[in-house]
């Protein structure tokens, strides 16, 4: 099993409003870069930025490396067009940043990219990979390429307060840019992308069908942006087997929608939960709050994850939080989770 | 612990007779490339080339791999200035190919590229790491940076022949065409590299003294080129506790001066034997024969193996081998190695 994950960035991010991952978005450009070395080192090593939430919820990132400190999964990350330069170790391929999904095109090279991406997953070694993603902006994306290629489409949210309306705004308003209508991308899963998805899309739904190819076994870790990941591998018509690992968060936030939408595009659906709701460290009472649900992998991490090891996880998870200067809270938050917590 | 391999080249490597890594100065190109995937993935994902010397004898890579199948240990490629692209996740410290040592100038941004690979090794997050290279005329420049150093130099190749004249010849007229004379560049380390060394040399000695300021356990893994390293690192005033990890192949080939020159520079050394005698695959008689002694952290990684492991290290060292279209050979070569080995 390999952990591969893909990180990059939309200009779609930048629309005021639409992510969480970043307060701003000097800081947003920063997320995937700052993840992926969290990922790789634990903490950031050239990155400014600790990717926390404005509340105070440390990005997913710190959950896929406690993870990672328990389970030796080796982890490699693609360089999927980031903005910002990273100390972490990534794949090139050649990759570039997506442009805000209400111009005509939002991933010029999307058919290249797509095409580098299969060649690398085809041909990889592993018996098993599995593929997370890093991408503020990424849940409107989805919607994007979900509402392209005609698909029902529900919308998640790194933020508490789901800012659904703006999303199926911009969206519509990426639909018109493009000069079509919902749906018209149907069996065109590339086209999608490049009219109203994101570099991050190309690259995973590239490696994906590559290593489905290869007779490699293919887990998207993640929620809502690999549920329209999964939907661009089956309109280019593969009907491999294929999962989808995610988050009991994002189980809880999405309902019976969630199981829908996977049995709708014959995926395997894998749900888990860390179990935070026990722990007394502030960053899991953010998550148990739902301030975020999913993302940089870590539904798929934690599938990995056995029984016997999960205390071990929840405490890898303080350490790194601790690193990250996410301190311990020292009063109980409320349940609600609007309370902000002592970051550091 | 983690394992970091700084991957570069240089255009020394280029002049005929001078290194045996890569049959054809094309392939000697890709030579670190693959070497960087053989140690990520286990085989060449992207390079054009397995690694195999021309009398079939299989990169040091694979050795280094097979350790790291048994011992989970977390593996970092840095891009130290390679020719050909890779499909390896590398660190990118913007630093280009090497120039030919018999040129003025050898390594143009040598000051920036140390600077910039120490903040990388100060910033990082590990107990220790141990720093391995790929780097084909490597023990060439080597001795270039010894004698601009003013110390003493063995010289040893990957070669079985040891084109030993050759090397002094061109670091004679490099000396003279960077106009300077053997100890000019005593205690100013940077300077001996820019003049005379590579990119690897500024990348590994760059990371290594940044680790040593953070307090993290050093060991460089190699023989020739890391003596010449752990030189440039004592030259800089760097006096901390500092090691050094090699075969016994090394050990076999330069006998005393090994131990010598190591407690010259104040380093721990570790040899270590693979126990290669006893096997009867192909690729282990060539490295008995003494055709391929160390490199891509080969010996450093055999340190890791504890004697419960070392069985299964030979048996993922074939597993490797198999992969890369080394096959086992059919009757036994003779004990010195002039038989040309099976190589598909």
């Amino acid at each position: 099993m390999r952990l591969i994950l893909a990180a990059g960035s939309t200009e779609t991010a930048l629309i005021d409003g639409i992510s969480a991952a970043g307060a701003s978005p000097e800081l947003m450009a920063h997320t995937p870069s700052g993840d992926a070395e969290i990922v790789v080192y634990g903490a950031p090593i050239r990155s400014p930025v600790t990717p926390v939430s404005p509340t105070g919820c440390v990005t997913p990132a710190a959950v896929t490396r406690a993870v990672l400190d328990v389970r030796s999964v080796p982890a490699i990350v693609l360089d999927a067009g980031m903005m910002a330069e990273t100390a972490a170790p990534t794949v090139d391929l050649d990759a570039d940043p997506g442009a805000d999904v209400r111009e005509s095109v939002a991933v010029a090279d999307a058919d290249r990219l797509y095409e580098r991406a299969r060649a690398f997953g085809a041909a990889l070694t592993d018996d098993a990979v599995m593929i997370g993603e890093t991408i503020p902006g990424g849940t409107t994306t989805a919607l994007g390429v979900l509402t392209a290629l005609g698909e029902p489409a529900g919308v998640s949210s790194s933020m508490r307060s789901n800012p659904v309306d703006l999303k199926r705004r911009v969206v519509e308003e990426g639909i018109a840019a493009s000069g079509i209508e919902p749906g018209d991308c149907a069996g065109s899963p590339i086209e999608a992308v490049e009219l109203m998805g994101d570099p991050v899309q190309a690259t995973v739904a590239g490696v994906a069908s590559g290593a489905l190819e290869a007779g490699i076994d293919v887990t998207l870790a993640g929620g809502t942006q690999q549920l329209a990941i999964a939907a661009l591998v089956r309109h280019a018509g593969m009907d491999d087997g294929l999962s989808i690992a995610t988050t009991a968060f994002v189980a809880a936030d999405r309902g019976d929608d969630l199981r829908t939408a996977a049995e709708r595009l014959d995926l395997a659906l894998v749900v888990t939960d860390p179990g935070f709701d026990g722990g007394e460290h502030v960053a899991m009472a953010r998550y148990c709050a739902g301030e975020v649900k999913e993302g940089v992998g870590m539904g798929g991490a934690l599938s990995l994850v056995e029984p016997a090891e999960r205390d071990a996880v929840r405490d890898r998870f303080v350490a790194v939080c601790d690193r990250l200067g996410v301190d311990e809270v020292t009063e109980s938050t409320d349940e609600f989770g609007e309370r902000s917590p002592e970051v550091t």
